[in-house]
C-alpha cells in the first residue's frame, strides 16, 4: 500500500468523489470522520463505528496528551492498539482546543502555554510538540499546529493570526520531516486560515502550497459565523486549495453544512454532532432531527428513522429509545449514537453515489428540501 | 415446548445441575440472572447479554410500573418485544423495592401504598396488582408478592411478617390463576420467609407447598446478615423446599455466596453486583475482584482477567479500561459490565460442569481458595 495516495474517481461540478489509500486502509471521500476524543467514540465499540461505515476516526491531541498522556500511549503501542481501531486515525493539532481554554492559556510566537482543565497542571503546545504528540499517538494523518482565528475578527487580527499560523505551518512541516517514523508512514495536512476575507484565504493557501502538504484543511470556520457565511467563504476558499489533494473542512458539521461543502469541493469532515447530540436525545433523520425525549414518542412504534438499516432502527422502536433516554440509561446513548453515526455515513454514501452518477444537484436538492422542510414544520 | 418443566440431570451432595424448559427457551441451572431494572441490563445490548451465556433476565416490577408503566409496556407488545430480549424473563414482585422506600410507604394487610421516587405520585401495590403488573409486562416467571422481613427482626416481627407473606402468597396464587393468559404460559414462584429462624422457615415452606408453586424462592437473605449467617440459614432453609422444583435465592450475590448456596441446593440467582460494580470500576477475576481505577493498572498490558474469553479481555488491555473508567467514558462501563457478566456466567458454567462430573467439592474448594486468598492479600 502507498503511504498516502488520493485519487478522484468522479466529479460533478466542484464536488468530487474519490479515495485516499493509506497503509491502514482506504478512506472513501467525501468522508465523515467520527470524533474519538478520549481514545473512544463515546458510547461505541470500535466494531460498531466500523459497522456504521466509517473509514477513519479523529482523535484529539489536547485530550489525549493530558489523559492518558502521549508518551504513555506510545509505550502502550500507540493509539490504534490502545483503543482497538486498526484503520486510519487523523489527529488534530490540539491548537483549537487549547485556545478555547480562554484565560487558562498564554499565547506567544513560540506556542501556547496552558493549564490542564483536568488538574491545573502546566503544559506547552508548540508546532514541534504538537507534531511530537501526534507521532507518539501514532496518527496516520497529522495536522499542522495552527491558530483558529476567533470570530469575529478585525482584518488586522485576521491577518496577523493567519500569518502566525503560516509560520507555525512551516515549523510543523520541519518538525514532521525531522521525525524518521512519520516521514515514512504518516501524512501531514496544512490548515488554511484568513477568517472571512478572500484575500487572506488566498495568501494563506499560497503559503501552504509553497510549504507543501499531503492534504489541506479549511480552518477557522464553524466558529459561529453561521451556515450562509460559511458557504460564502467556501465559495472561494475551497478552490484555492490544490485540486489533486484532499480538502478537509474542520469541525463541520450539520448535515446541510456538509452537503453544501461537498458541493464546493470539500472531501473530509469531522464533527461531534452525531455523537454528542445522540447522547442528549437528538436523532438525525431524512425528515430532519427529532428529539426522542419528546412525549409524542412515548408509544411510537416506528424505528427512530423509518427505513434506516442501522442496528438500532432494525431492532427497537422509538418508544423504547424514548424510555431509555428519559431514564438516563447508558443503552439510550449507545443506540442513539449508533443510529446517528449510521445516518452520517449514509449521508456521505449518498453524496458519493450522486457524484459518481453526476446527479449531485438533484440529489442534494431533494435531500435538503426534505431535511429542511421538516425543520420549518417544527420550530 | 412445555410451559414449565424442571429436570435435574445430576446431583453432587445437595448441589444440583438441571434445566428449566419454557416456551421462550431453556434455563440451565444453577443459573445466574442478570438484572435488567429499567428494561435494559445497564450498558449492554441484549445480544451482548446473551453472548455472555445468560438464559434469562430479571426485570423489576417496581421500576417498570413507574416508568414506562406496565399498561404502556403491554400496549407496546410486552417487555420482551420492547427491549429486544426473546428469552425468558423473571420479574420480581416489586415488594422488596417498595418497602425499601422507607417513609414513602404505608403498609397494611391490603398491600403497600407508596410514593414514586421519580415524581412523588401515589401508587398501591397489592398481591393482585403485582400479579397484574407482571402479567402486563409479559413475564415468564412471576414472583408472588411478599414482604422481605427486615434484618434484624425479633422473633415476633419475623413471625408476623412471614405470616403476612404467606397470606399474600395465597392471594398471589389466586390472582395468577384468575388470569387466563398467565395460567397458560407463565410460571409462578412462591417466596419463603422467616428471617434467620429455622422453625419459621419450616412453617413458611409448608404454607407455600400447601398452596403449590412452580418454583420456590428463599427470600429475606442478603439483607445485611453476612455470608456466614446466610450460609447458616441455607443449611436448613433450602432443603425444606421441594427437591423437584427449582429453588431461587433472591438478590444473591457475591461469587462466594453463590458457590456456597449452590452447595446447599440453590438453582437460581440474581444480583446487580456484576453490572453495578462494573460501572464503578470493579472487575471480577478468578483471583478476586480488582478495582481498575487503581493507578497500578495505568500501563498494565494484561487483559482485565488473563485467560478470560470475553470480548473485553480478548480485545483490550487493563491500561485502556483504566483510562476509560477514570475518564468517565461510557465505553468503560460497557466493557467492564460485559466482562463481569461473562465472569458470572463462567462461574455458573463451572459449577454446572463440576456437579455433572461429581467434583463439586474439589472444584468449589479450588475456586474459593484462589478467589479469597487474593482478597486477603489486598486488604
Amino acid at each position: 500500500m502507498p503511504r498516502f495516495a488520493f485519487s478522484i474517481s468522479a466529479t460533478d461540478g466542484a464536488a468530487r468523489r474519490g479515495a485516499i489509500a493509506m497503509e491502514r486502509g482506504t478512506i472513501r471521500t467525501p468522508a465523515f470522520m467520527p470524533v474519538g476524543t478520549a481514545a473512544t467514540v463515546k458510547a461505541m465499540k470500535p466494531e460498531g463505528v466500523r459497522g456504521s461505515g466509517a473509514d477513519i476516526l479523529l482523535g484529539n491531541t489536547y485530550h489525549l496528551m493530558l489523559r492518558p498522556g502521549a508518551e504513555r500511549v506510545a509505550r502502550l503501542g500507540g493509539l490504534h492498539r490502545f483503543m482497538g481501531w486498526e484503520r486510519p486515525i487523523l489527529t488534530d493539532s490540539g491548537g483549537y482546543q487549547v485556545m478555547s481554554l480562554g484565560e487558562l492559556t498564554k499565547k506567544s510566537e513560540e506556542g501556547v502555554r496552558f493549564k490542564s482543565h483536568l488538574d491545573g497542571s502546566l503544559h506547552m503546545l508548540t508546532p514541534e510538540r504538537s507534531i511530537e504528540v501526534q507521532r507518539l499517538l501514532g496518527a496516520d494523518i497529522v495536522m499542522a499546529f495552527d491558530e483558529c482565528t476567533p470570530f469575529p475578527a478585525t482584518p488586522e487580527q485576521a491577518e496577523s493570526s493567519m500569518l502566525r499560523s503560516m509560520r507555525w505551518a512551516k515549523r510543523s512541516r520541519e518538525a514532521f520531516d525531522g521525525g524518521e517514523e512519520h516521514a515514512g508512514r504518516a501524512a501531514l495536512f496544512g490548515i488554511q486560515q484568513g477568517s472571512m476575507i478572500e484575500a487572506l484565504r488566498r495568501r494563506s493557501s499560497d503559503a501552504l502550497i509553497e510549504i507543501g502538504f499531503d492534504g489541506y484543511a479549511v480552518g477557522g470556520l464553524a466558529v459561529g459565523e453561521g451556515h450562509e457565511a460559511m458557504c460564502g467563504v467556501l465559495d472561494f476558499a475551497a478552490a484555492m486549495l490544490p485540486a489533486e489533494r484532499p480538502r478537509y473542512l474542520m469541525g463541520v458539521g450539520k448535515p446541510d453544512d456538509i452537503v453544501e461543502a461537498v458541493r464546493r469541493g470539500i472531501d473530509m469532515f469531522d464533527c461531534v454532532l452525531p455523537t454528542r447530540s445522540g447522547r442528549t436525545g437528538q436523532a438525525f433523520t431524512l425528515d430532519g432531527p427529532i428529539n426522542i425525549r419528546n412525549a409524542r414518542f412515548a408509544e411510537d412504534r416506528d424505528p427512530l428513522e423509518p427505513g434506516c438499516p442501522c442496528p438500532t432502527c432494525t431492532t427497537y422502536e422509538r418508544a423504547y429509545v424514548h424510555h431509555l433516554v428519559r431514564s438516563g440509561e447508558i443503552l439510550g446513548a449507545m443506540l442513539m449514537t449508533e443510529h446517528n453515526l449510521w445516518f452520517y455515513q449514509r449521508l456521505m454514501q449518498g453524496l458519493r453515489e450522486a457524484i459518481g452518477e453526476r446527479r449531485f444537484a438533484a440529489h442534494s436538492a431533494e435531500f435538503l428540501t426534505r431535511y429542511r422542510s421538516s425543520l420549518r414544520r417544527r420550530p
